[in-house]
């Protein structure tokens, strides 16, 4: 998401009329313990939820031409042309990247990067394997190979991610579909000599947690959940392995990046041609073609589908 | 275990007659990705198991007076008088330093200590809670105090615990089997306004986890294991709860010591008045009385109880 600052509240400095911005669903508040903190991207004031009101005073303040309330959704309600969003879940940006690049910062191409860079601090050397290679997965690999991932193996059903997955570093394919008797961790550990040293989950399924870290290596891996799973479900470990193993289990959330601070410096390395964004990008529809945009999704024929708001 | 070398193979140069040396279950063979990586404490070579052999050739060299075959316990074998150990199990010391205070660094002390400092890696100025103030639980908060933290929270059951801990910096109490309505960690993220920045698990219960990975802090929160849990048990965690808090699940063997380099810095530490090793040490018994500090242990009668091979 990527939009242009129409009017500002009286309150509000930090953006002007004019300013190109990206709203984000984690708000930055830039006072709380965990917004002043180098290690957490948690907002403590306004923490993420799923609900229809803006953070800040749990109002709409949006309506629609007849003066009805429209509710929100998560902070950003961003499939609108106009939207009102608190100044904590906007982060200015350089008006040169093109919009049609800069929007993919809003989200997921954040989370994946960011699970590489921020979450995991993938070394230089290192071997990464990734479940599932949506946008999401390939921009954890985008993240890993930037960080100098030696090798990247990618895990998805669709052999068709490798050909995605190559443009962003991905090494080593292995279909989970097509294992034989050899469960994906076992064939992970088998051709890394011993598991990768990162290792992401980007499904959102338990069980596939439980394989990530069944071949994260012993030592010092780590595997880190990025795939949101249905409400309730449970992760499993054994308390042995926890222990004994020497492997370590965390969470990514918007790829643990602080959206004011770091948003500027993804674009800045796509403006520098390190990071890869095009690519992202495999059709542009305007917005009264939506739904078609999400039976692309759906088909998973797309990476990202950029809307155009306005003609 | 302290102990002088009495003789050694004909290939070993490490060590010599008359050496003092401090026996370890963790083996470090010097050579292997994990001993080679600063990351880990997990020898590849001669990983850690319970077995009845020496780990290099998988044999015994070891009898009884009448040449009957002693089998091994986890590589060390530490009740006897004499006991034959891989040159990988033992690591050289200070002679300097008295053998019944060596001793301590041979396991428990260790652990303890190795969970806050090298696994957990306790920041100046963070709030603590140590699930289990049995000595490693103890070591948890020597290893933390030494580290700079600003508050440790000891939870026990046994309130006579919060004496001892006093000597290895515990500043608060929680008495778990006194938490009226509220769970343990309820009690701990309202006096922790919001959790402890780390969480040990020194008891060895899949429950405690649970309750000490629900008191650790958002965004930035360690929850450490360190109890041994019976053979097979399992920790649930919320997928949703490990994506969204941003906290961390990590197990420490060994406190992540690798024994040769970390136990004689531990030793200097203490011969430089900075570790407290002494306060560990509540009684000493001889080792016709074994049984004694069995019983002693059983009871939560003491700490340490040092055994005297040799009158």
């Amino acid at each position: 998401m990527h939009r242009v600052v129409e009017s500002v509240g009286e309150d509000v400095d930090e953006v002007s009329e004019g300013d190109v911005v990206i709203p984000t669903f984690m708000s930055v508040c830039g006072e709380c313990a965990d917004c002043i903190s180098k290690k957490s991207n948690l907002c403590s004031k306004y923490p993420f939820k799923i609900c229809p009101w803006m953070p800040r005073y749990e109002t709409s303040r949006f309506t629609d031409l007849k003066g009805q309330v429209l509710y929100h959704f998560i902070f950003v309600s961003s499939f609108s042309e106009y939207t009102v969003v608190d100044v904590c879940n906007v982060t200015k940006i350089d008006p040169a990247v093109p919009p049609n690049r800069a929007c993919l910062l809003s989200c997921g191409i954040s989370t994946g990067f960011g699970a590489a860079w921020k979450t995991a601090e993938v070394e230089k050397g290192s071997t990464v394997a990734i479940f599932g290679l949506g946008s999401i997965g390939l921009a954890v690999a985008e993240g890993a190979r930037l960080c100098g991932a030696a090798r990247i193996i990618g895990v998805d059903i669709n052999p068709n991610k490798f050909e995605f997955g190559k443009k962003f570093g991905v090494t080593d394919f292995v279909n989970a579909a097509n294992c034989g008797s050899k469960s994906v961790s076992q064939v992970i550990n088998e051709m890394s000599g011993g598991g990768a040293d990162y290792c992401f989950e980007c499904v959102g399924l338990a069980s596939l947690v439980h394989e990530a870290y069944a071949c994260c290596r012993k030592g010092w891996g780590k595997t880190i959940v990025v795939g949101v799973d249905k409400p309730g479900s449970k992760l499993s470990l054994s308390s042995f392995e926890v222990l004994h193993s020497g492997k370590k289990l965390m969470g990514s959330l918007f790829g643990g990046l602080k959206a004011k601070t770091d948003i500027p410096i993804l674009l800045a390395r796509y403006m520098n041609k390190e990071l890869q964004l095009d690519e992202f990008v495999t059709h542009e529809l305007q917005f009264e073609d939506i739904n078609k945009a999400f039976d692309l999704l759906i088909e998973g024929e797309c990476l990202r589908c950029v809307i155009w708001m306005q003609k």
